[in-house]
């Protein structure tokens, strides 16, 4: 103790991380099944390894909660549909009660349909997009999901006003024998949860993934309100990151009439104010273009293709997208969860505000 | 004469260049009204400004026509489908065929449902992506495109084998008073076809396109087959161009029984083989989720913050996706397209081949 930064990072078990954090949002107010929901997404993120998106978050979501900028009992409610589309409102509800009933939405569709899309309103910040992109995956589908970040972060290509987040895109493609492959990419060279991540850590950021409102690289996560991540392709191609961004943004906010461009809540700096946060899930039946089977089979081929293909001076192996999570998910499983020693000192300090039993 | 190099660039009208095509493609075998949608397609690609994916492709189609490549008078038909999906076998017909069957029937779909997915198979190259992704906005719909490149120039991220295309994604959105939203992008720094498009010229290519087989630059696009297109976010982070690379060809090509990874077929080298290429588009029905004027006025308003933006030193203007091609369409349709020097002598070689009048 004494000298916080030779402590060691503290190993919790995922059902003792969710057990934790179900506690937390019960006494904050959710019902319980809607906390155990919560906690059991938000403790997955944390096993898959998205650091930036699970626990991490709690802290935050405490102190909206309790300056009324989550409602902890919403009445979640279709406000369109049809065959294969649904427009769901959040009510304002923590996002990952709204996306998985959006998922869930989604894949009951697309059997009938083929491929269905739901899209949410007054919704809010959901944790990591591979959460939502994975679910269609138990019922031979692919899964896509869009978000609209919980901050703007960047500007338009060129501009200097932050009109833009992280936008983030993930893809879900089941295989056969092989683990399924999952994308999930902020539409940044670095995602946001990352910068956090690094300030809890202490560390800084290479170059190349924010820039000052001069152009300069920035590196000190502690100084990240000064300046704008690039979009991907960086310097030399940031357009085409920038163009993603704005897409995904139109697509998963403007289309179902929640916040994009100035109207983003940076919840990073307001807990009261209602975000309106948009994302949007797509389920695509495989069965409606061909045996199930047949395809799985084709991606198991695929991925040992790229697995196995002949590498560059240098590398020790070829991965393809989700690759690590799953080795993350095992080595945690194994293991236990990290929680670096700031991180689970804002923890202990909900538990004490709280007056539930402290995380480890 | 005499001296290329300062030989003047040409331009001819639109209608010029569609009737060129037209007549070429129809001494090659095409039925007159498929002759004429194909020509309408790649004009348009040039008069957009997809200089790599116009008429400079033609010398290359007839090339492949007559290798028995392409099958002039396929018979394009639906394997599969459901209310919101459909499976379209091109029959090796050209690829503009094809997808603008693909697209009409996703619109038609769309329309009942919410939103449409329809998946090539046996499809081949169609152009540019735009050119698809932009057939739903006259129905007040979102067009989405997808598809497998139809040359591997890039291995998996690490790695040396050429397995992966630079798989493009379209998405254009449709806006009330100003033009619609257009992204029409490869999932590498750079298209191939720009690498084709400065090779004709005899322009050298900037680093960071490509590298060759050590990891250094290329720069001489007369060199591309010895090298590698660098995945979007280059050096730093292009294993997540590497990513979408990859979902996308899995949206485009495995889901509807196309090729991808190593069946893919290089057209700039074999003009005879079936090429199997897929596609996807997707169509989504704005009202499904709301109403359709409200919706455009949202996409007027954000167009008009970002354009309004503050600016970065040195930056004139700020676009939005899809701005730049508008303009060159316009300085075109009153101007004319111009024709490179090296692509009209190729095009004259056409032309005397076939026994037509040249373009100019």
């Amino acid at each position: 103790m004494g000298v916080p930064i030779l402590q060691p990072e503290s190993k919790v078990s995922f059902g003792r991380l969710k057990a934790f954090i179900q506690e937390a949002l019960t006494r904050l107010g959710l019902p319980v099944p809607d906390a155990a929901v919560v906690a059991a997404l938000m403790a997955e993120a944390d096993l898959q390894g998205s650091d930036g998106h699970g626990v991490s978050r709690l802290p935050q979501y405490a102190r909206r909660i309790k300056a009324g900028g989550f409602n902890v009992r919403p009445n979640i409610h279709l406000v369109r549909e049809q065959a294969g589309t649904a427009l769901l409102n959040g009510d304002n509800g923590m996002g990952h009660l709204v996306m998985k009933r959006a998922a869930e939405i989604a894949i009951e569709k697309a059997r009938a349909t083929g491929i269905a899309w739901v899209s949410s309103q007054f919704s809010n910040h959901a944790g990591p997009a591979s959460l939502y992109a994975t679910m269609p995956l138990a019922h031979d589908m692919i899964g896509l999901y869009f978000a609209v970040g919980n901050a703007n972060h960047l500007p338009p290509w060129g501009g200097l006003d932050m009109l833009l987040s992280t936008n983030p895109i993930a893809a879900a493609i089941p295989a056969g024998d092989e683990k399924p492959i999952v994308l999930d990419m902020a539409t940044t060279v670095a995602a946001y949860g990352k910068v956090k991540t690094k300030a809890l850590r202490g560390e800084t950021m290479p170059e190349g993934w924010m820039i000052d409102r001069e152009g300069k690289p920035l590196t000190d996560p502690k100084r990240a309100d000064e300046g704008m991540l690039l979009p991907l392709g960086g310097m030399e191609a940031g357009y085409k990151g920038y163009g993603l961004a704005m897409i995904i943004g139109l697509l998963a906010g403007t289309l179902g009439g929640a916040a994009m461009g100035k109207d983003v809540i940076d919840f990073n700096h307001d807990d009261g104010s209602v975000t309106n946060t948009g994302q949007a899930i797509a389920a695509i039946n495989i069965a409606a273009f061909g045996d199930v089977d047949v395809f799985k089979a084709s991606v198991d081929a695929l991925i040992r293709d790229f697995r196995n293909s002949r590498r560059m001076p240098g590398v020790e192996r070829i991965s393809v997208p989700g690759e690590r999570s799953q080795e993350t998910r095992a080595a945690r499983t194994r293991d236990g969860i990290p929680i670096a020693p700031a991180l689970m000192r804002g923890l202990d300090q909900v538990a004490d505000e709280l007056g539930i039993v402290k995380l480890a």
